[in-house]
């Protein structure tokens, strides 16, 4: 038997460990999922004779050093910023190491010694990133291979609520780290490379610089920009693109009322607000506009923000119940982002039979023999219900099926990797279309950004 | 002779100089100015038999050690952040010192040592600082005196360019630090006190919630908040007051068009553009802006934000020659803000008959026996010319005057102090009236926030 570790098991592990355990029989797998509480881990595993669950403080060394010896490989699925202690481990008895997290400085810094060793810490290989990685260098490869140049790279990815789950006018529920989704486009302006010239967007404006994506039986959906969008262009080889863009997906609508919270400075972490525990969440509104004994919060809202009287955004935010003089904060020392999570999540966490979706979409530029042309993909995944959802799916399988690849000897990099090269990606890809993973990719005018160019 | 070192004879030093010579004689006076650079202090006391004009070096510690162990009193006009070498000698050698600057934490900390030594680091006797607490401290304590306790404070404080220079669009000069201008309102949302409740305003909301002030003979001013409104409650005994607030004064419309300067994202001062030095002025503006390979850096702009054709905020924008695509911004990894200022101080920098002007305006609340009451106090100082700036005399002469009151031993406070003192204020204030610095002051129906006060 091999014994691989899966260390976390959090809501993101049912795909991964129901992976595991259908190979655990045809692959000759033994699974030990570890955590400091083996509840879930229990209910995924059921009785499954080829898995254990045990007890796993990852903060006690010994322990995690016992624990990580005796396996033959380690997934990670622990918060991004716990992995480094395990990946120390996995260098120090040469085991091989799997997580769907970004690399970080303190992982990179490890490449030279995991690369003595022999063994691969594998990066970035669940939804976003990893799945965006993968189904980009598959295509660009392609296209180098039949002789194109890259000149235009556009990706983006979102967590969204499925079609049918679909009941809020914001079109949108959480599915990932709710604090995530109100800080969004914090900490710096956006840049990007738009048609061969640096573009900027400061937080003030990134909602409203939105563009439109279709996709077939799904409709529309809005993209708001990244910060980083340049950050992996030399990792994909695209240094001499003109248009390199990275974002986010919602649904239509969505960041234009967004774009309020920000606009009133709800969104900031950076400063608390005193007596937040016995605010109303009217009293919250109320901080951001001008005093008046006898104007309503309503009106100076729609004022402040010129909203007019038919504008459905102005809805948006009833349905939020903002503007209830009962209800109370009930945070102590809350920053206005934390008051605002607290506000969203009375009205956008899932329900018990509400279901997720992950979409995708990547535009790819290109010129061969003197003539541009553009190929767009996208890929949708939706989610079965709250344990097995499109984002547990998205990252889980990946995962799973690089852990089982690194095992048999078929990714033979080392040292610290992300799936960009062939031989990682493509049996991945291909073996995530039998489960409904799949990109649809069509020939499209090359646009760019240049309606001359039609 | 009692001997004073000043040390740094910068643009704000002419009134200052003028002060003390004047009064060289009958205060048996000698004033020695030390700088690296002695063209500006040697033009500035000509021939004068009481003065000296020396090369010093304040990062050089003998030399340093040697004026300040010969000298009774030290006036520091150095940047803020140089003061503190120069305290720290003045407490080693049992002198007084006399800055115009912000009592840093570094300061603060030598307060125990000074008061055992029996000397006093005098500071915030400027302008503003300076000025605003000593008219502000001397109305509070008169109310006080006569039985009202204050609800409301609102101080106001602008440098502006005086009536007859103002001729452009803008109403506006750079009379102070251009760079703080750029920048002014960042690093965190304005907290400020009205009518019982705290009120936050986001940087990109800053300028679109001014209010109006007008003063007698020179018309309407707007102001926009300072992060700081509560920064000298308990200094001043404001604990329980309904209405705190402080900001900057402007001449009306010029927030409202800086603030397309904020949502574009051209104040920003964290992020550096690479190939700044080629851009046009043109460029970038168009960096802040929409892709197009046919629509204009204007139409783009006016659709961006939404401006009229009849808006006269973009006869401003013309005014600054944004949009020539020949001037070349000429800085390297220059950011945003940089490049923003120097764009600006072609426009806005004064000429050479220039005069500036400090305008201040306090509004001040209190109850008394049951009754509400209000007193409005303004002042206007003018510059004469660009050595005898309005800047220069209403941060010179306290300083001067603090300085031989304090030689003369009628200040008798040890310590770091700040001027809001009765001893301190009362004779400063009453010989400023002599140089026409002076506030007017008048009782108007008290209203607060509130317009049913009325």
């Amino acid at each position: 038997m091999r014994k691989i570790l899966v260390i976390g098991s959090g809501k993101s592990t049912s795909y991964l460990l129901k992976y595991l355990l259908n190979k655990s029989i045809s692959e000759k797998l033994h699974i030990t999922i570890g955590d400091i509480n083996i509840e879930n881990a229990k209910k995924l595993i059921g009785n499954h004779k080829n898995a254990t669950a045990i007890l796993l403080d990852v903060f006690n060394n010994k322990a995690r050093n016992e624990a990580i010896k005796n396996t033959d490989i380690v997934v990670s699925m622990l918060p991004a910023r716990f992995h480094i202690e395990v990946a120390k481990d996995c260098i120090l008895y040469g085991k091989h190491m799997v997580t769907a997290s970004y690399v970080s400085e303190d992982m990179q810094a490890l490449d030279v010694d995991a690369k003595a060793k022999g063994i691969v810490l594998m990066n970035e290989i669940g939804v976003d990133p990893g799945i965006d990685h993968m189904s980009a260098m598959q295509v660009i490869d392609r296209i180098r291979d039949h002789g194109g140049h890259m000149i235009l790279f556009e990706s983006f990815t979102g967590g969204l609520v499925a079609p049918e789950s679909d009941n809020n006018l914001w079109n949108y529920k959480f599915t990932w780290n709710p604090r995530n989704v109100v800080t969004a486009g914090q900490g710096g302006t956006a840049k990007f490379l738009q048609e061969g010239t640096y573009k900027y967007i400061p937080y003030n404006r990134l909602f409203r610089r939105t563009e439109f994506l279709d996709i077939e039986k799904f409709g529309r959906f809005e993209v708001y920009a990244n910060r980083d969008s340049l950050k992996y262009q030399s990792v994909y080889g695209l240094d001499h693109v003109h248009t390199l863009y990275r974002g986010t997906m919602r649904r239509v609508g969505f960041s234009r009322a967004w774009n309020i919270f920000v606009a009133l400075g709800m969104t900031d972490d950076s400063y608390t607000i005193d007596d937040s525990e016995n605010m109303s969440y009217r009293d919250f509104v109320n901080a951001f506009l001008p005093y008046s004994p006898s104007d309503s919060v309503e009106l100076k809202l729609r004022h402040e923000l010129k909203i007019d009287q038919d504008d459905i955004v102005w809805d948006k935010l009833v349905e939020l119940d903002i503007f209830n003089a009962q209800k109370r904060v009930e945070l102590k020392k809350a920053t206005p982002a934390q008051i605002l999570q607290k506000i969203l999540m009375d009205s956008w966490t899932l329900a018990e039979d509400d279901k997720d979706m992950i979409v995708m979409y990547h535009k790819f530029g290109y010129e061969k023999n003197g003539k541009k042309y553009q190929i767009d993909a996208n890929m949708v995944a939706l989610g079965e219900n709250q344990t097995y959802t499109a984002m547990a799916k998205t990252v889980g399988l990946p995962v799973a099926m690089a852990t089982i690849a690194i095992l048999n000897g078929k990714i033979k990099a080392t040292g610290v990797q992300i799936p960009i090269k062939k031989e990682i990606y493509r049996p991945i890809l291909e073996e995530l279309k039998e489960y409904d993973i799949k990109f649809n990719e069509k020939e499209v005018p090359y646009l760019g950004y240049n309606p001359l160019n039609n």
